[in-house]
């Protein structure tokens, strides 16, 4: 194999407790690079159309890409892809911290777990070496206590380990997996490890990573960090700020959503949840391998009934656990985001659930008969804490609210779907969408469900003008822009794998230009900027192609009632939302942009066009075609 | 310096940042071997009369003993001394797992920490290396947290650190210093640490460890761990229990306390909190540096309101959490046990007082108007879990108890000292003494408060004949008996330092002898048995000295007035208690034995013939002697 890859993929059958090796092949590289699409390649042929998500036919691929375990900057993420327990489409997240390159270190450019142990275990990857090892000792312990567990017991304290907590065990939807203290999150990814009965993944490697040229990786490795020093916000503002900055940007748009959207925080949430308000709580910064900037904000509540609660929140958990409960309570926030990483539940989904549930309880459809006896209003952190245990463990009113909004909703009945912020069963992340219309239409239709991750407007957000500059209350040509944003992301960021922070802040203009010379520099494979950005291209479509065959059809590329009939009342988007025909005519534009049929189904033309004969061939069969 | 020490001795000035080293010299060895000795002459020597303990004057010692960091069994432990903010006297305490091994791998058999620093500061000593780091970013976090958070800092996982926890921070007189999970326990050290600002000490070290013959060292090596395959319960039962073993024991003799000591647990203790209850919970073991027998059991809460804790509870918290509070509860006093671990309490010192506070409650001398709401009855986990944090944080009701019985008795004054069972401030262990007369005598002559480590009864709990076989129900002889069990533990466990379960559990009768093969192996010492014996002695004596000094006389040898008028209601103890006579009798005999004054003061003679002469000087000067 090329250099900058590993040249192997560790496939891990939990069933039978095997193990073997698989070749990396250059066609692969090729048409994938690594990441997210190695991902989807392998989720697209080898899990079965209708697969149950948690039955063992699924599988969980971790992939990095041919840059990480380099010294490029800012590389160090993982995709995680499987089809989602909480949406059944595609569900794909990235994480960074240690893990990903320790995988690389250990000789693998991904991992591919299938099956299911029929008792608890954890996987013990040794430079090449696999072994499936009881995991009745730290079944039932939380995410950090399990970490530090297993090094014990392996006796090796410098080892990386990703796993699950309660809530991963327990399945529910919104469980995550957790390395470090990061996640990958939403969709589901824990339950997955929970229904495969596999607790931990715990790594060490020391295999070199070359690369093909170090003269001109050295030089593209120079030219990248010079483009990032020459960003206005990345080391200037991002790196002491993080992310709470989105806080005060989106509160100033107007679009900082509060109440389960039922209100947008223009004032409270940057007085006290924004950069101040964070800024006082910092003990420090916490880094991913070889990352110059160091977002992640370190964050210790010191005094008051949530004293020693120590976690590294973002923007996001600003508005999960925050906005959207109507807590405005800081180190209560810190509190809960710290136990929803102890307890393995995806922050921003919890939150969302949370919320949800606190306007059902102030409309009365839930009383406190159903949430034993729990006071469910807007604001009330205790609550919001308590709700969160519940959760994982799927105790009372958490049994119900323990898959998400979507299934709650169904569940509880009563007009509860009117509630339910979601696309696809993913809830919404915290861009209140009727204010940002490119970043409503990445909700409707990436193919991970309501994930801003998936194709980030930063030209509603932050103003850049690129490709072009953009009005982000008018919906008319945000099907080009939402396609290039869904694309450039995946081809960019999701692929090589390299931080989605470097196209958000840094350099979205050369961004496939970048990814090319680094990829080049590492791997010999003489990448052009048009070939990144048609792999980006490439994944979405195979994506797609995934929730397609799994039944997705242009019904499911919609937005939540709120957002659509609702218009906002207050701040900068006041009397914005997104009507019916807006979301249809924004869909119709994104369709054509990709070459789809007016039904979203990616058309026999693109996708050979793609070299997606396979996809051509399944969707064939199922007569989408 | 002989070998199996390092010769050298840091000592660390905390206000000035400075740090320089001394020369353990072989006069300090011959005479006080190591750990408790070492930490006894320090303390003496260098801490003046009256000082405040929580002011800068007094000072910190650590010290190993020339075993630890040898291939020796069962020797990683390390004393703590200081004078006990708690009681006023001396405060000693050991701890084992790994940061003790790992000073000695650092070059140091101790370590003298002094002053104070102006702000939060965490010691660095890697190999000889010591650099003062500022702690702001720690200071306010739990223990866990603290030991990862260093780490991560320091960039090396495979750091040992000892720290504190926010009651360590807070000055409560309950708080101790964590290493790993475990505790240099009791007497308010962790309050030392917080009055000087210090909130960690990190340790990296790679210096081999030598021993003077290695065939000789060798040899002992085997006969211990000969001796230690002949004991009929070390591997083949309490490998397996651990300490819980001891509910049962003392359940048996109707000696385990419940309810502030109203009650003696006989079966709910068994059934509830015995080795079959603990062992439903266990989930693996964690053992010391080179310690084959590994008798903590790593115990997880899978189900309910506290799953997810997981901890190391041993007899004493299933006495304090469980027994003295009513609580019968295992999964929350493994919730509570770890509790404290986390904010740096001792659990058992917090449990007692949690129980005195229960009992007030019951008898009306607190209410619930003085504990914020909460309804303090026996039994109730919930309450003990809220009172824990209470403490450590001295919040409402837990600012009059962070300070132990004897403090809050004061506080709270309307006769609650009745009800505060404590010696010289430091709460009752887990032996009703009522039933077990040399216990009795030991917590009330030993030298740092009411503690069963400094002069464990074997002989009683276990019917041990070494010396000699003893009714636990007759006071004769036990003056003879405790001074040998208060020497012989500090002689052959606390300086060399060991495991005093070899002595408990293993070679009670060749201890003095063990101890000087395996000494002499390693330093080439030529140390008799007797000269071990004498070493017990001495540093019994001076820690004696000490307390006078300090102005404690033969009033404060004394037991709390339920002891010695209540006798146990039911039972294998029924009926039995200690009259005040009786404890006269017993002090008198004691005292006799060990060459004091009736007042419980060392003679002249007595400390010359143990070479302690700066005790006759400091003494005279008081007139004491």
């Amino acid at each position: 194999m090329k250099y900058g890859y590993m040249g192997k993929i560790l496939r891990v059958n939990l069933t039978n407790k095997t193990f073997s090796e698989e070749r990396v092949t250059e066609k692969l590289a090729r048409e994938f690079i690594g990441g997210a699409g190695f991902g989807l390649k392998y989720l697209f042929d080898e899990v079965p159309a209708k697969a149950d998500p948690l039955g063992p036919e699924n599988k969980l691929i971790f992939a990095v890409g041919p840059l990480s375990g380099t010294s490029a900057p800012c590389a160090s993420r993982m995709a995680v892809t499987t089809k989602s327990p909480l949406t059944g489409a595609v569900g794909m997240s990235l994480t960074g911290g240690y893990f990903p390159v320790e995988l690389k270190f250990a000789g693998y450019d991904a991992m591919i777990i299938e099956g299911k142990s029929d008792k608890p275990v954890y996987l013990w990857i040794n430079n090449g070496n696999v072994s499936f090892r009881p995991a009745e000792k730290v079944w039932g312990t939380n995410t950090i206590d399990c970490q530090q567990l297993i090094k014990d017991e392996l006796n090796d304290q410098n080892i990386r380990i990703a796993c699950i907590g309660p809530a991963g065990e327990n399945q529910s939807k919104l469980a995550c997996i957790i390395n470090e203290r990061r996640a990958a999150g939403r969709k589901g990814l824990g339950a997955i490890m929970g229904a495969k009965n596999l607790k931990a993944i715990a790594i060490r490697g020391s295999q070199p990573v070359a690369v093909s040229s170090d003269s001109q990786f050295s030089q593209a490795k120079t030219s990248m960090q010079n483009a990032m020093k020459e960003s206005p916000v990345l080391y200037s503002t991002f790196a002491h700020t993080g992310t709470p900055l989105v806080v005060e940007v989106t509160s100033e748009l107007g679009i900082f959503p509060a109440k389960n959207w039922t209100e947008t925080g223009v004032v409270a949430p940057v007085a006290k949840l924004g950069v101040e308000a964070n800024a006082a709580k910092k003990v420090g910064k916490e880094h991913c391998y070889k990352c110059p900037v160091a977002c992640s904000q370190l964050k210790l509540v010191r005094e008051g009934t949530y004293a020693g609660a120590i976690s590294v929140p973002e923007f996001e958990a600003m508005y999960s656990l925050g906005g959207q409960t109507g807590v405005d309570n800081l180190d209560s926030i810190i509190a809960a985001d710290r136990l929803c990483d102890e307890l393995g539940l995806d922050n921003m989904s919890t939150g969302v659930t949370v919320g949800f549930a606190m306007e059902l309880y102030e409309k009365g459809i839930l009383t406190q008969e159903d949430t034993d006896g729990v006071e469910l209003n807007f604001g009330n952190h205790e609550a919001m804490i308590k709700l969160i245990s519940k959760m994982a463990y799927r105790r009372g009113i958490g049994a119900i609210l323990a898959d998400g909004v979507k299934v709650a909703a169904a569940k509880i009945g009563k007009g509860a779907e009117k509630y339910a912020l979601h696309v696809k069963g993913l809830e919404l992340p915290g861009y209140d969408v009727r204010g940002a219309k490119a970043h409503g239409l990445n909700y409707a239709t990436a193919y991970t469900g309501a994930d801003h991750n998936r194709g980030y407007a930063f030209q509603e957000i932050f103003g850049i003008p690129v490709p072009e500059a953009v009005d982000r209350f008018i919906s008319h040509g945000k099907g080009r822009l939402t396609k290039w944003n869904q694309d450039i992301r995946t081809a960019t960021c999701d692929c090589p794998t390299m931080c989605a922070f470097l196209l958000d802040m840094a350099f979205p203009a050369t961004a496939a230009q970048n990814a090319a010379d680094m990829l080049n520099g590492a791997t010999g494979l003489d990448f052009t900027a048009e070939d990144i950005e048609k792999v980006g291209e490439r994944v979405n479509n195979l994506a797609r192609a995934f929730n397609v065959r799994e039944g997705f059809t242009r019904d499911d590329d919609n937005l939540p009632e709120r957002i659509l009939t609702e218009p906002l009342k207050e701040g900068s988007s006041k009397g914005q939302f997104i009507s019916k025909d807006e979301l249809n005519q924004m869909l119709d534009d994104y369709y054509a942009e990709r070459g789809w049929t007016a039904e979203g189904v990616p058309t026999k033309q693109k996708l050979l066009e793609l070299s997606l004969d396979t996809a051509v061939t399944e969707l064939e069969k199922l007569e989408k075609i």
